[in-house]
């Protein structure tokens, strides 16, 4: 079978071959093995966010926006008050599924292209004394922008709210410690830094939390309560779960073991974020995004082509050469997106930006 | 990489070696050559139902039940009156989520080892004039019952009233004609007889009821209207697709057509019903149903067993030699139950009414 171009996007990503190879085998899901393998996965996941025993994992069917919308639909209530922080695509979109859930929410916007600033967070959740949560995107994959998750945890945790951080694409490859940052709940994939397939989400929450939480979720489905308390009364799954895709993300968690862990892999992705920005300044092309706020996780570059040049031209360009990358997603400016993340390593990165010096030229 | 047993269940069951090796490619879920494989897999499923143009297909990421919930969300609203024909546990998780969902509905409940009844449920709707919709499990996997779907399709069409089918575990082994059946929605999964892997469910829907539907969910997540119109102006998922989910439903709906399409597949699922039953009933070993109501899907046994024999010692008895089956699901009797579906053959059968022969005596 052929090999796909590489994937330089920020996931579905280029996973290893023992990753791919661990779904070859089907699992009976009521099956004692797979109850093993499920137990290994939750707690894998826990290990790595150095979460204390009061935390628990809970994993899902379904992709990362499922999980934003379980979360909000389990650990709210139409008696709450979110104050959504955002400077992109997902923290908009956490504002759409409070609205359609009916819970109250309140948005607290930063430009694209500026970390969350905790001083004006601080301000107005002191002059808003109705809130209950505080939503915040960790890396927001719109642009690649880190945002500061310590600062805004203890201004959360000052004001006795609830913090739920969507780590969709920095958890596994950022370093994330539950040890001395105060996240109450965190959604991320089986497909991003972790380097499984798509097909998972997981929480990680506060146990406490999701028994005072139950009853909230008018969904069967992304109930949380529910699903964490069928995990351990049975520990099975109480719903079809994806198989292989859980058989995937347990051997991506064994890899990342082998790879030193979070910090490891964070080694590897900054340096791949250093040899692609680095490269491709050479090559003329400016990134949206200084230094100091981005996150090695996907880079924002601005399409500064050839005049009768396009990114329609760049992407099959880029095709033929083996690599696969990923559309811009501002509100304003024409850019393009490369990842960093993924089974990849320097050489990959090296040969990408020799091949955009070789198409764009 | 060792072979685990043959998964005699009702699904995740048993796949073909290609369609697991479909999974060793990792593909970009924004690129041109996936948007083709998700076309091909919705039109595939559009055409082995025999829809006409009217209806389509919408993919989805999720279990079963997310499908059930998905299509409550978005094809009923607070003003709708669903009447909820229940046989076993799929169609009480029908009134669950329609309760939570806060969608009013009645359930007309029949006996979990006899059919829904034409002139019952007839009688029914013409006494209940607030009825907006009629919702059937076609195939209650909970015993292995066939329930009489054209004719509940007529009886619903003569009222006007719109008729959602839960064909988990049917469609794909059991033939579903719309070209003469009245289906308005019908929902299934990917992993049960189209013997694909688990972590998609599908919707097949007249447009004109999606079209019409717009605003009804609360969900963003299971929105039918909003994935479908994503798919019709990009050719895109909303959300992250699981990608490997994806590419192995392809080759399995290709290896369902290399079987002679559904009916080919279904002699092949009736051999192995018959196979099954006639062995173990010559080991003396009795069926819940009557065999004019069992669908060739799965089969409920009582556990008649020799004294200080147990489920649990057959069940591990059974993995030893290579065959995993599944528990009992009845509210009453004890019972286990054996799948006729997925990659399983004759001699598949054969091997396994001598091993319980064995094991048994």
């Amino acid at each position: 079978m052929s090999e796909k171009p590489l994937l330089l996007t920020p996931g579905p990503l280029s996973t290893s071959k023992n990753v791919k190879h661990s779904m070859l085998n089907d699992w009976g899901s009521r099956d004692p093995a797979f109850t093993v393998l499920t137990k290994n996965v939750r707690n894998n996941l826990l290990k790595i966010s150095k979460a204390p025993e009061s935390y628990t994992c809970v994993p899902f069917q379904g992709s990362g926006t499922y999980g934003i919308e379980a979360a909000f639909s389990t650990f709210t209530s139409p008696s709450s008050k979110v104050l959504v922080l955002t400077n992109g695509a997902y923290g908009k979109r956490a504002c759409t599924i409070l609205a359609l859930l009916r819970r109250p929410y309140i948005e607290l916007e930063f430009k694209e292209n500026e970390a969350v600033d905790p001083i004006i967070v601080e301000n107005f959740i002191s002059k808003n004394s109705d809130l209950s949560h505080v939503f915040m995107v960790h890396c927001e994959t719109t642009t690649g922008i880190l945002n500061p998750l310590i600062s805004i945890s203890n201004l959360v945790k000052s004001a006795n709210l609830v913090f739920i951080v969507d780590a969709m694409s920095s958890f596994g490859g950022i370093p994330i410690d539950f040890s001395f940052t105060n996240i109450d709940v965190l959604i991320s994939s089986s497909n991003k830094c972790l380097e499984g397939v798509p097909g998972i989400f997981f929480v990680l929450a506060q146990k406490s939390l999701i028994k005072k939480s139950i009853g909230n979720s008018q969904s069967l489905s992304l109930d949380i309560s529910s699903q964490w308390s069928e995990f351990e009364t049975s520990g099975q799954w109480r719903f079809t779960p994806p198989t292989h895709v859980v058989a995937a993300l347990n051997e991506a968690l064994n890899e990342l073991d082998k790879e030193g862990g979070v910090a490891g892999r964070f080694a590897r992705y900054q340096d791949n974020c250093n040899i692609l920005v680095n490269g491709m300044r050479k090559l003329g092309f400016r990134t949206l995004l200084h230094d100091n706020i981005q996150a090695p996780i996907i880079v924002t570059f601005y399409d500064d082509f050839k005049p009768n040049y396009s990114f329609k031209n760049f992407y099959s360009d880029l095709q033929k050469h083996g690599f696969t990358i990923y559309p811009g997603k501002l509100t304003n400016n024409m850019t393009f997106r490369v990842g960093c993340i993924g089974n990849i390593q320097r050489k990959d990165m090296h040969m990408f930006v020799s091949t955009v010096e070789k198409i764009t030229k």
